[in-house]
């Protein structure tokens, strides 16, 4: 791979969670010889922000094990680590980032050569929060954990804003930890990026193995948080009210696209930092990845906007890459996701029905229950799998599966058939592995797939 | 699907286990009103013979639960099971067969429209078998399952002959009802079919996790067994001679094809029915599916013989298909298996790199072992993987995947690549779901693929 020749290059990285400290460290490996610099405002570089749910749940005790690389092993590197110092503006023209150090207050021009932006994804706070109230929280950075996990073991009741993926792996945690919880969702059922026919199914196992602990309010949103002393008032929009100890606000992410967009970079429609396969933005010399930036659907060949931490990981690498001379793509996402509650496990790849119809495809669709392995082996469980195809191409577009069975094998299964277009004809031709405690012998993929076929004919 | 016009068409089918089966029932859906016939001289039809080493081990107890569908459910659903009848001939001029009912010793000649082999495939057995003895025996039908398990019950010491798979489900079942074990396998591993560097690594595996009871003999062969008295002596070709209670031989299994043959039906350079892609063989309505079929590797496109339980059901299906006037293809396997030995996940598409090799192929390999999920999820465990490619095409060729973590997800995520040809550079683009309790955030997959690249060039 051709690098650049140049001895003393400073590449600076905004940013340290996922993308940026995997771009910082694949960048020293390439250009050992490299200055290569993270500033970040927070306390913290390279952790898993996934795990945080999991800690709170009490799975692992310390939250250091979220580490995934400390910031005396990145300085061992020869990375340099300014952590609590906030990139403020950027000066395209000069090729200069200002920078604040937070506890000093101190102020400085720092000089780049190449400049990645990986400022990752802020917690979109609703306009009914009081930012004063301590018993409000959110959860982006470890921080945010650490804090939240602290104020968990004081309530007795936690109030949920919001049924996305961490507000559902937070009712485990809480679940686990005996908590009374209250979630409050917009939508019909949590988890509004699946179809409906699968998230029912979701909220009803949940509802059904939380011990009598959960409530879901659905159709309805949190209009106004009050300050009761020791307690909080939560009123909805519907006019329901109740007392919580505390209310966590998952009520999504928007993308931290603030000093881009001011240094002049080009945003794309969903607002994230628009980049080409290269992760270039607009403007020569600088780059963006992980949850700042917007991605390519991989099968609409839409952009969209997708925050997660696989993408920010292999986003981080290909910006490492062509920082440092070489030459690499980044081809796009899937949306592929997964995520457990208690035994359950719910995962997803491709396009929605719902997101394929507004897209203007066809769509045909087959949702069955099976087994996931033998009936007479003794831990077989059910998997329900959705599989969703163009009636036009016969071309898979996506599929969900939940269920306390190996859901997850079947959906990564189908994402690989998805990068390169699988028909549902072709599915039907995989040949899967098979032994009684793995699957059946037609696996419910192949069963789902030959009932679509029947629907496409 | 356009289908026969046949008010009374009569379908036989030869065997009755998996492709038979699937067969039978298929054609009756499609065509109600045609006779659906039945012929096997085993006692029982339609029933898991993968599931036998699970039933023998005690993950169940009683063998009907291995049966698919009983004789009565075939016959409510008007088809006709003839047990204990033996087809000793075909007669494809006459459109007839020749059938010896076993336990009377009739002979009957039975009119065919359509026939059907699915006589799968028989225990190879070694010439040293005194088939007097009976202490010795295979498995392949479920009254060697059940006969296998009184035996069991009776013996203290178990030689198994040879080391495939069928051989480690033996072990496991045999270590769990605390038998010692010493089996002998001519190659200098177990599981021959893999790779060494991963076969090594389960035959290790399976002498660390079975309670001191086993014992492998490599690269040695049983040359004869000896009746002494209540047991039996077994000596191997390098001298060595031990006593031991029973033998079990799965020296392999070879396509049951003598009827086929004596008819005129054309085999394959595998020895196996040659079929095309409806499963018609070479002569007119004769159809072979199953384990007495050969098949074509999709990678290589050279026949193969491979007998598997769920390509003998995807081939049962489409052979009923064409067999009732409709018009199905079956595009070949890949080789892809899994099993297990305790905790340990063995998995394995595509070619070997021996395989590879052997075809002529530029092989390139990488073998990584990594963490399943996230390092501080409690439940992490290891997988070591090996991916093959051409190093021409940058094709994927195979892959194989052994560990207590869950190594055939990773397996069947690559198979369905393997189906349109996936390249290293298109593994390295797959967006795989990632959440904590299911992978980590970049997945062995992709880790593997990264570094297969840089081999590449």
């Amino acid at each position: 791979m051709p690098l650049i020749n140049n001895f003393c290059m400073r590449i600076i990285i905004i940013g340290g969670v996922a993308a940026g400290a995997k771009t910082a460290a694949k960048s020293k490996r390439m250009l050992p010889d490299a200055e290569v610099h993270i500033y970040t405002k927070d306390n913290f570089v390279s952790y898993s922000a996934c795990g945080m749910p999991y800690y709170i749940g009490g799975d692992f005790q310390d939250w250091q094990q979220l580490i995934v690389r400390t910031k005396e092993e990145f300085e061992k590197s020869g990375i340099q680590i300014h952590t609590r110092e906030e990139v403020t503006k950027i000066l395209p023209a000069d090729k200069k980032i200002v920078v604040k150090k937070l506890d000093t207050e101190e102020w400085q021009f720092v000089e780049y050569d190449k400049l990645v932006l990986a400022t990752g994804a802020n917690a979109f706070i609703p306009e009914f929060v009081n930012k004063d109230m301590k018993q409000i929280y959110t959860l982006r950075t470890l921080d945010d954990g650490i804090a939240l996990k602290a104020g968990m073991k004081e309530a007795e009741h936690i109030t949920i804003v919001g049924g996305g993926y961490i507000a559902i792996e937070l009712i485990e945690a809480f679940v686990k930890n005996k908590k009374r919880v209250t979630l409050v969702e917009a939508a019909p059922f949590v988890l509004s990026m699946l179809d409906e026919d699968i998230s029912s199914l979701v909220q009803e196992y949940i509802l059904e193995n939380s011990e009598g602990l959960v409530k879901i309010i659905n159709e309805d949103t949190v209009s106004e948080i009050l300050d009761a002393d020791r307690v909080l008032d939560v009123i909805t929009s519907k006019g329901y009210g109740f007392e919580t100890d505390m209310v966590v606000v998952t009520a999504g992410v928007k993308p931290a696209v603030d000093i881009a967009k001011d240094a002049g970079v080009e945003l794309g429609p969903t607002g994230a930092i628009k980049v080409n396969s290269r992760m270039e933005t607009s403007i020569p010399d600088i780059y963006a990845c992980g949850d700042c930036a917007e991605k390519i659907n991989m099968i609409s060949h839409t952009p969209v906007w997708l925050p997660l931490g696989s993408t920010a990981n292999k986003e981080g690498r290909v910006a490492a890459i062509n920082v440092c001379g070489g030459v690499d793509d980044f081809e796009g996402v899937l949306g592929s996701a997964v995520l457990r509650y208690m035994a359950l496990n719910i995962s997803k790849t491709g396009l929605t029905e719902k997101d394929a119809l507004k897209l203007g495809y066809d769509a045909v669709s087959v949702v069955i229950t099976k087994r996931d392995k033998a009936g007479y082996m003794p831990e077989v469980k059910n998997i329900t799998l959705k599989i969703i195809a163009d009636r036009r191409s016969h071309k898979i577009l996506g599929a969900q599966a939940i269920g306390c069975g190996d859901a997850d094998k079947r959906i990564n299964t189908i994402s690989v058939g998805l990068l390169q277009g699988i028909t549902v004809e072709q599915l039907i031709d995989a040949d899967l592995t098979y032994a009684p405690p793995f699957s059946t012998s037609i696996d419910i993929l192949i069963s789902a797939a030959q009932i679509l076929k029947s629907k496409l004919y």
